[in-house]
Protein backbone atom coordinates (compact mmCIF):
# COMPACT_ATOMS: atom_id res chain seq x y z
CA UNK A 1 0.00 0.00 0.00
CA UNK A 2 1.53 3.13 -1.07
CA UNK A 3 0.45 5.94 1.62
CA UNK A 4 0.40 9.66 0.99
CA UNK A 5 2.28 12.20 2.81
CA UNK A 6 -0.21 14.25 4.58
CA UNK A 7 -0.48 18.01 3.63
CA UNK A 8 2.13 19.60 6.02
CA UNK A 9 -0.17 22.66 6.62
CA UNK A 10 -3.13 21.31 8.13
CA UNK A 11 -3.66 21.44 11.86
CA UNK A 12 -4.77 18.10 13.26
CA UNK A 13 -7.73 17.85 15.62
CA UNK A 14 -7.87 15.90 18.53
CA UNK A 15 -10.91 13.63 18.82
CA UNK A 16 -11.26 13.31 22.62
CA UNK A 17 -13.45 10.40 24.03
CA UNK A 18 -16.64 11.86 25.65
CA UNK A 19 -17.42 11.34 29.20
CA UNK A 20 -20.18 9.36 28.63
CA UNK A 21 -18.56 6.98 26.39
CA UNK A 22 -16.52 6.14 29.26
CA UNK A 23 -19.56 5.59 31.23
CA UNK A 24 -21.34 3.21 29.19
CA UNK A 25 -17.84 1.32 28.65
CA UNK A 26 -17.45 0.68 32.41
CA UNK A 27 -21.11 0.86 34.04
CA UNK A 28 -19.87 3.57 36.14
CA UNK A 29 -19.48 7.66 36.31
CA UNK A 30 -15.87 8.48 37.15
CA UNK A 31 -15.87 10.60 40.65
CA UNK A 32 -13.53 10.66 43.47
CA UNK A 33 -14.18 9.94 46.91
CA UNK A 34 -12.79 11.64 49.13
CA UNK A 35 -11.69 9.83 52.90
CA UNK A 36 -10.96 12.66 55.75
CA UNK A 37 -10.42 12.18 59.38
CA UNK A 38 -7.66 11.62 62.06
CA UNK A 39 -4.45 9.16 61.85
CA UNK A 40 -5.44 5.89 62.72
CA UNK A 41 -9.26 6.53 62.06
CA UNK A 42 -9.81 3.86 59.55
CA UNK A 43 -9.69 5.92 56.24
CA UNK A 44 -7.27 3.22 54.52
CA UNK A 45 -9.19 0.46 55.66
CA UNK A 46 -12.26 1.91 54.26
CA UNK A 47 -10.55 2.94 51.38
CA UNK A 48 -8.85 -0.44 50.47
CA UNK A 49 -11.98 -2.73 51.69
CA UNK A 50 -14.44 -0.25 49.39
CA UNK A 51 -11.84 -0.90 46.74
CA UNK A 52 -11.75 -4.34 46.52
CA UNK A 53 -15.67 -4.46 47.22
CA UNK A 54 -16.12 -2.55 43.77
CA UNK A 55 -13.56 -4.18 41.79
CA UNK A 56 -15.79 -7.61 42.78
CA UNK A 57 -18.82 -6.20 41.36
CA UNK A 58 -17.14 -5.49 37.80
CA UNK A 59 -16.15 -1.75 39.08
CA UNK A 60 -13.33 -0.03 38.42
CA UNK A 61 -12.04 1.80 41.29
CA UNK A 62 -8.40 2.91 42.69
CA UNK A 63 -6.80 4.05 45.91
CA UNK A 64 -4.91 6.74 46.04
CA UNK A 65 -2.98 7.06 49.43
CA UNK A 66 -0.05 7.99 51.61
CA UNK A 67 2.02 4.86 50.48
CA UNK A 68 1.47 5.32 46.49
CA UNK A 69 1.62 9.48 46.58
CA UNK A 70 4.00 10.48 49.21
CA UNK A 71 6.53 7.71 48.06
CA UNK A 72 6.17 8.39 44.15
CA UNK A 73 4.44 12.26 42.82
CA UNK A 74 5.28 13.95 46.36
CA UNK A 75 8.50 12.50 47.33
CA UNK A 76 9.91 15.84 47.47
CA UNK A 77 7.48 17.18 49.84
CA UNK A 78 7.81 17.50 53.63
CA UNK A 79 5.87 18.46 56.34
CA UNK A 80 6.06 21.92 56.43
CA UNK A 81 2.48 23.73 55.88
CA UNK A 82 3.54 24.97 53.00
CA UNK A 83 4.54 21.55 51.65
CA UNK A 84 1.44 19.73 53.25
CA UNK A 85 -1.30 22.34 50.99
CA UNK A 86 0.97 21.50 48.35
CA UNK A 87 0.61 17.68 49.10
CA UNK A 88 -2.90 17.92 48.89
CA UNK A 89 -2.90 19.94 45.74
CA UNK A 90 -1.26 17.48 44.07
CA UNK A 91 -3.70 14.34 45.48
CA UNK A 92 -6.25 16.48 44.12
CA UNK A 93 -5.68 17.39 40.61
CA UNK A 94 -4.36 13.30 40.10
CA UNK A 95 -7.92 12.31 41.31
CA UNK A 96 -9.37 14.74 39.07
CA UNK A 97 -7.75 13.26 35.81
CA UNK A 98 -8.28 9.72 37.91
CA UNK A 99 -11.86 10.74 38.14
CA UNK A 100 -11.94 12.23 34.20
CA UNK A 101 -10.66 8.91 32.99
CA UNK A 102 -14.04 7.28 34.12
CA UNK A 103 -12.72 5.36 37.81
CA UNK A 104 -13.91 5.62 41.25
CA UNK A 105 -11.30 6.90 42.78
CA UNK A 106 -10.83 6.58 46.80
CA UNK A 107 -8.63 9.10 48.15
CA UNK A 108 -6.98 8.60 51.91
CA UNK A 109 -5.78 11.19 53.47
CA UNK A 110 -5.80 13.18 56.83
CA UNK A 111 -6.61 16.31 55.13
CA UNK A 112 -7.25 18.17 58.18
CA UNK A 113 -8.11 21.55 56.52
CA UNK A 114 -11.36 22.72 54.99
CA UNK A 115 -10.09 25.11 52.83
CA UNK A 116 -7.74 22.39 51.02
CA UNK A 117 -10.78 19.71 50.92
CA UNK A 118 -13.11 22.55 49.62
CA UNK A 119 -10.38 22.92 46.44
CA UNK A 120 -10.77 19.67 45.80
CA UNK A 121 -14.12 19.70 45.99
CA UNK A 122 -14.14 22.77 43.55
CA UNK A 123 -11.79 21.36 41.05
CA UNK A 124 -14.21 18.65 40.75
CA UNK A 125 -17.44 20.37 40.46
CA UNK A 126 -15.82 22.62 38.06
CA UNK A 127 -15.32 20.28 35.80
CA UNK A 128 -18.44 18.72 36.09
CA UNK A 129 -16.98 15.46 38.06
CA UNK A 130 -18.89 14.21 41.16
CA UNK A 131 -16.83 14.76 44.61
CA UNK A 132 -18.13 12.83 47.19
CA UNK A 133 -17.14 13.80 50.48
CA UNK A 134 -16.99 11.10 53.64
CA UNK A 135 -15.75 11.92 56.90
CA UNK A 136 -14.27 8.79 58.72
CA UNK A 137 -15.67 10.08 62.01
CA UNK A 138 -14.00 7.58 64.56
CA UNK A 139 -13.66 9.25 68.37
CA UNK A 140 -9.56 10.66 68.51
CA UNK A 141 -9.49 8.62 71.65
CA UNK A 142 -10.29 5.54 70.03
CA UNK A 143 -7.40 6.64 67.33
CA UNK A 144 -5.23 7.43 69.84
CA UNK A 145 -5.73 3.99 71.31
CA UNK A 146 -5.20 1.90 68.28
CA UNK A 147 -2.24 4.30 66.94
CA UNK A 148 -0.58 1.07 64.99
CA UNK A 149 2.22 2.85 63.83
CA UNK A 150 3.01 4.53 67.42
CA UNK A 151 2.57 8.08 65.86
CA UNK A 152 0.25 9.56 68.44
CA UNK A 153 2.71 8.18 71.65
CA UNK A 154 5.98 10.15 69.64
CA UNK A 155 3.59 12.87 69.19
CA UNK A 156 2.78 13.00 72.88
CA UNK A 157 6.41 13.05 73.75
CA UNK A 158 6.89 15.49 71.59
CA UNK A 159 9.15 13.71 68.82
CA UNK A 160 6.82 14.69 65.97
CA UNK A 161 5.12 18.05 65.94
CA UNK A 162 2.75 19.47 63.64
CA UNK A 163 0.46 16.44 64.31
CA UNK A 164 -3.31 16.33 63.44
CA UNK A 165 -4.83 15.65 66.56
CA UNK A 166 -2.07 16.67 68.99
CA UNK A 167 -0.79 19.67 68.13
CA UNK A 168 -1.81 20.43 64.54
CA UNK A 169 -6.11 21.22 64.44
CA UNK A 170 -8.24 18.80 62.54
CA UNK A 171 -11.41 21.05 61.07
CA UNK A 172 -14.27 18.62 60.99
CA UNK A 173 -16.71 18.86 57.54
CA UNK A 174 -18.77 21.15 57.75
CA UNK A 175 -21.59 19.31 54.90
CA UNK A 176 -19.57 16.08 53.84
CA UNK A 177 -22.07 13.35 51.92
CA UNK A 178 -21.18 10.94 54.20
CA UNK A 179 -20.15 10.41 58.24
CA UNK A 180 -18.70 7.46 59.58
CA UNK A 181 -17.42 5.71 62.41
CA UNK A 182 -15.05 3.15 62.28
CA UNK A 183 -15.13 2.33 66.01
CA UNK A 184 -19.08 1.52 65.80
CA UNK A 185 -19.44 -0.12 62.04
CA UNK A 186 -17.27 -3.16 60.73
CA UNK A 187 -15.69 -2.35 57.76
CA UNK A 188 -17.86 -4.40 55.68
CA UNK A 189 -20.60 -2.27 57.05
CA UNK A 190 -19.12 0.59 55.68
CA UNK A 191 -18.23 -0.61 52.44
CA UNK A 192 -22.29 -1.37 52.30
CA UNK A 193 -23.12 2.25 53.01
CA UNK A 194 -20.83 4.16 51.13
CA UNK A 195 -21.70 1.43 48.15
CA UNK A 196 -25.33 2.51 48.52
CA UNK A 197 -24.51 6.07 48.46
CA UNK A 198 -22.84 5.76 45.32
CA UNK A 199 -25.63 3.64 43.90
CA UNK A 200 -28.52 6.59 44.72
CA UNK A 201 -26.51 9.12 43.38
CA UNK A 202 -26.60 6.81 40.00
CA UNK A 203 -22.72 6.85 40.52
CA UNK A 204 -22.66 2.24 39.66
CA UNK A 205 -25.55 0.57 39.10
CA UNK A 206 -28.32 -0.52 41.24
CA UNK A 207 -26.43 -3.48 43.40
CA UNK A 208 -28.24 -6.25 45.60
CA UNK A 209 -26.19 -4.84 47.99
CA UNK A 210 -27.41 -6.43 51.58
CA UNK A 211 -29.65 -3.58 53.69
CA UNK A 212 -27.51 -3.03 57.26
CA UNK A 213 -29.15 -1.03 59.46
CA UNK A 214 -26.89 1.48 61.14
CA UNK A 215 -26.76 2.45 64.73
CA UNK A 216 -26.81 6.00 65.32
CA UNK A 217 -23.72 6.87 67.58
CA UNK B 1 -29.38 -4.93 63.67
CA UNK B 2 -27.13 -4.15 66.66
CA UNK B 3 -23.27 -3.70 66.01
CA UNK B 4 -20.87 -4.75 67.91
CA UNK B 5 -17.92 -1.92 68.64
CA UNK B 6 -14.51 -3.23 66.85
CA UNK B 7 -11.70 -3.65 69.24
CA UNK B 8 -9.10 -0.91 69.44
CA UNK B 9 -5.81 -2.20 69.61
CA UNK B 10 -6.23 -4.27 66.33
CA UNK B 11 -4.29 -3.11 63.36
CA UNK B 12 -6.68 -3.85 60.32
CA UNK B 13 -4.92 -5.03 57.29
CA UNK B 14 -5.49 -3.30 53.86
CA UNK B 15 -7.10 -5.85 50.97
CA UNK B 16 -5.04 -4.72 48.19
CA UNK B 17 -6.62 -5.95 44.47
CA UNK B 18 -3.95 -7.94 42.43
CA UNK B 19 -2.60 -6.62 39.19
CA UNK B 20 -4.21 -9.51 38.03
CA UNK B 21 -7.84 -8.71 38.84
CA UNK B 22 -7.65 -6.00 37.03
CA UNK B 23 -6.64 -6.92 34.21
CA UNK B 24 -9.35 -9.62 34.46
CA UNK B 25 -11.55 -7.06 34.38
CA UNK B 26 -10.91 -4.76 31.91
CA UNK B 27 -8.82 -7.19 29.67
CA UNK B 28 -6.07 -5.30 28.89
CA UNK B 29 -2.99 -4.54 31.21
CA UNK B 30 -2.12 -1.49 32.65
CA UNK B 31 0.89 -0.15 30.60
CA UNK B 32 2.08 3.70 29.84
CA UNK B 33 2.83 4.73 25.81
CA UNK B 34 5.19 7.26 25.91
CA UNK B 35 5.05 9.30 23.18
CA UNK B 36 8.34 11.53 22.53
CA UNK B 37 9.48 13.95 19.84
CA UNK B 38 9.62 17.45 18.18
CA UNK B 39 7.04 19.76 18.85
CA UNK B 40 4.39 20.06 16.37
CA UNK B 41 5.74 16.30 15.00
CA UNK B 42 1.47 14.80 15.92
CA UNK B 43 2.10 13.39 19.60
CA UNK B 44 -1.34 14.58 20.55
CA UNK B 45 -3.16 13.53 17.80
CA UNK B 46 -1.57 9.99 17.58
CA UNK B 47 -2.29 9.80 21.24
CA UNK B 48 -6.06 11.22 20.96
CA UNK B 49 -6.66 8.87 17.59
CA UNK B 50 -5.08 6.17 19.85
CA UNK B 51 -7.22 6.63 22.72
CA UNK B 52 -10.09 7.00 20.36
CA UNK B 53 -9.67 3.52 18.77
CA UNK B 54 -8.84 1.90 21.92
CA UNK B 55 -12.18 3.05 23.40
CA UNK B 56 -13.67 2.12 20.43
CA UNK B 57 -12.79 -1.64 21.11
CA UNK B 58 -13.92 -1.43 24.45
CA UNK B 59 -10.40 -0.84 26.20
CA UNK B 60 -9.83 1.98 28.63
CA UNK B 61 -6.95 4.52 27.62
CA UNK B 62 -6.73 7.98 28.74
CA UNK B 63 -4.10 10.67 27.68
CA UNK B 64 -2.21 12.39 29.38
CA UNK B 65 -0.67 16.12 27.74
CA UNK B 66 -0.09 19.39 28.60
CA UNK B 67 -3.62 20.28 28.26
CA UNK B 68 -4.98 18.37 31.18
CA UNK B 69 -1.10 18.51 33.00
CA UNK B 70 0.49 22.24 33.14
CA UNK B 71 -2.71 23.37 33.56
CA UNK B 72 -3.22 21.50 36.79
CA UNK B 73 -0.97 19.38 38.38
CA UNK B 74 2.05 21.14 36.73
CA UNK B 75 0.59 24.78 36.82
CA UNK B 76 2.99 25.89 39.49
CA UNK B 77 5.88 24.84 36.92
CA UNK B 78 7.32 27.20 34.64
CA UNK B 79 10.38 26.30 31.75
CA UNK B 80 13.06 26.48 33.07
CA UNK B 81 15.56 23.14 33.28
CA UNK B 82 14.78 22.19 36.91
CA UNK B 83 10.98 22.94 36.43
CA UNK B 84 10.79 21.16 32.89
CA UNK B 85 12.09 17.55 34.88
CA UNK B 86 10.00 17.95 37.26
CA UNK B 87 7.21 18.60 34.90
CA UNK B 88 8.30 14.82 33.28
CA UNK B 89 9.38 13.50 36.70
CA UNK B 90 5.50 14.22 38.00
CA UNK B 91 4.05 13.24 34.76
CA UNK B 92 6.17 9.71 34.85
CA UNK B 93 4.99 9.32 38.33
CA UNK B 94 1.30 9.99 37.24
CA UNK B 95 1.42 7.54 34.32
CA UNK B 96 2.76 4.89 36.52
CA UNK B 97 -0.34 5.05 38.75
CA UNK B 98 -2.71 5.02 36.01
CA UNK B 99 -0.82 2.26 34.51
CA UNK B 100 -1.05 0.37 38.08
CA UNK B 101 -4.70 1.16 38.41
CA UNK B 102 -5.08 -0.83 34.75
CA UNK B 103 -5.54 1.87 32.35
CA UNK B 104 -3.65 1.96 29.19
CA UNK B 105 -1.85 5.33 29.42
CA UNK B 106 -0.28 7.55 26.73
CA UNK B 107 1.41 10.53 27.46
CA UNK B 108 2.45 13.26 24.65
CA UNK B 109 5.10 15.60 25.73
CA UNK B 110 8.29 16.96 23.75
CA UNK B 111 10.56 14.95 26.46
CA UNK B 112 13.69 15.91 24.79
CA UNK B 113 16.00 14.48 27.62
CA UNK B 114 16.75 11.05 27.19
CA UNK B 115 17.52 11.05 31.06
CA UNK B 116 14.55 11.54 31.91
CA UNK B 117 12.35 9.14 29.53
CA UNK B 118 14.72 6.55 30.92
CA UNK B 119 13.50 7.56 34.66
CA UNK B 120 10.62 6.90 33.23
CA UNK B 121 11.14 3.93 31.79
CA UNK B 122 13.25 2.52 35.60
CA UNK B 123 10.03 3.86 37.20
CA UNK B 124 7.33 1.48 35.53
CA UNK B 125 9.92 -1.29 35.15
CA UNK B 126 10.55 -1.40 38.81
CA UNK B 127 7.20 -1.56 39.20
CA UNK B 128 6.31 -4.39 37.08
CA UNK B 129 4.44 -2.56 34.42
CA UNK B 130 4.94 -2.14 30.72
CA UNK B 131 6.56 0.85 29.54
CA UNK B 132 6.31 1.51 25.24
CA UNK B 133 8.61 4.58 24.28
CA UNK B 134 7.10 5.70 20.83
CA UNK B 135 9.37 8.08 19.03
CA UNK B 136 7.68 10.21 16.68
CA UNK B 137 9.94 10.99 14.47
CA UNK B 138 8.55 13.30 11.86
CA UNK B 139 11.15 15.51 10.47
CA UNK B 140 12.31 18.87 11.90
CA UNK B 141 11.86 20.44 8.64
CA UNK B 142 8.01 19.16 8.38
CA UNK B 143 7.27 19.93 12.07
CA UNK B 144 8.14 23.71 11.50
CA UNK B 145 6.16 23.88 8.16
CA UNK B 146 3.01 22.66 10.36
CA UNK B 147 3.73 25.18 13.29
CA UNK B 148 0.21 25.06 14.01
CA UNK B 149 0.17 27.37 17.24
CA UNK B 150 3.34 29.70 15.54
CA UNK B 151 6.10 28.33 17.93
CA UNK B 152 8.87 27.95 15.61
CA UNK B 153 8.00 31.49 14.57
CA UNK B 154 7.89 32.96 18.10
CA UNK B 155 11.54 30.57 18.48
CA UNK B 156 13.20 31.56 15.11
CA UNK B 157 12.13 35.61 15.89
CA UNK B 158 13.61 35.06 19.43
CA UNK B 159 10.85 35.89 21.35
CA UNK B 160 10.84 32.41 22.97
CA UNK B 161 14.13 30.64 24.41
CA UNK B 162 15.21 27.03 25.07
CA UNK B 163 12.99 26.02 22.50
CA UNK B 164 13.68 21.99 21.28
CA UNK B 165 14.55 21.84 18.39
CA UNK B 166 15.74 25.40 17.22
CA UNK B 167 18.21 26.53 20.68
CA UNK B 168 17.31 23.56 22.55
CA UNK B 169 18.93 19.84 22.01
CA UNK B 170 16.65 16.78 21.19
CA UNK B 171 18.23 13.61 22.28
CA UNK B 172 16.57 10.85 20.06
CA UNK B 173 15.85 7.81 21.54
CA UNK B 174 18.22 4.68 21.06
CA UNK B 175 15.99 2.25 21.20
CA UNK B 176 12.12 2.71 21.40
CA UNK B 177 10.03 0.44 21.31
CA UNK B 178 8.55 2.10 17.67
CA UNK B 179 9.30 4.62 15.29
CA UNK B 180 6.19 6.30 13.87
CA UNK B 181 6.57 9.35 11.21
CA UNK B 182 3.17 11.43 11.26
CA UNK B 183 4.50 12.65 8.38
CA UNK B 184 4.33 9.60 5.71
CA UNK B 185 1.76 7.87 7.51
CA UNK B 186 -1.94 8.65 8.44
CA UNK B 187 -2.85 8.75 12.20
CA UNK B 188 -4.98 5.98 11.17
CA UNK B 189 -2.21 4.16 10.18
CA UNK B 190 -0.48 4.93 13.02
CA UNK B 191 -2.96 3.83 15.30
CA UNK B 192 -3.22 0.40 13.25
CA UNK B 193 0.52 -0.37 14.07
CA UNK B 194 0.72 0.69 17.80
CA UNK B 195 -2.35 -1.45 18.37
CA UNK B 196 -0.44 -4.24 16.36
CA UNK B 197 2.13 -4.25 18.66
CA UNK B 198 0.15 -4.20 22.02
CA UNK B 199 -1.32 -7.04 21.08
CA UNK B 200 1.36 -8.56 20.22
CA UNK B 201 3.21 -7.95 23.33
CA UNK B 202 -0.41 -9.45 24.78
CA UNK B 203 -1.74 -5.97 26.45
CA UNK B 204 -4.53 -6.18 24.38
CA UNK B 205 -6.36 -9.01 23.22
CA UNK B 206 -5.74 -10.14 19.33
CA UNK B 207 -8.21 -7.57 17.74
CA UNK B 208 -9.03 -7.73 13.97
CA UNK B 209 -7.13 -4.98 12.79
CA UNK B 210 -6.60 -3.91 9.13
CA UNK B 211 -3.01 -4.79 8.24
CA UNK B 212 -1.32 -2.14 7.24
CA UNK B 213 2.18 -1.98 5.11
CA UNK B 214 3.97 0.65 6.01
CA UNK B 215 6.42 2.57 3.78
CA UNK B 216 10.01 2.51 4.75
CA UNK B 217 11.31 6.35 5.25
Amino acid sequence: MDVVTKATNVVWHSSQVERSERKALLKQSGCTLWLTGYPSSGKSTTAYALERALIEHGLLAYVLDGDNVRHGLNKNLGFSMQDREENIRRVAEVAKLFADAGLITITSFISPYRKERDFARRLHSDFGLDFVEIFVDTPLEICEQRDPKGLFKKARRGELTGFTGIDDPYEAPLDPELVIDASVHSPEEIVTQIMSLLAERHLIPALSIPDVQFRAR
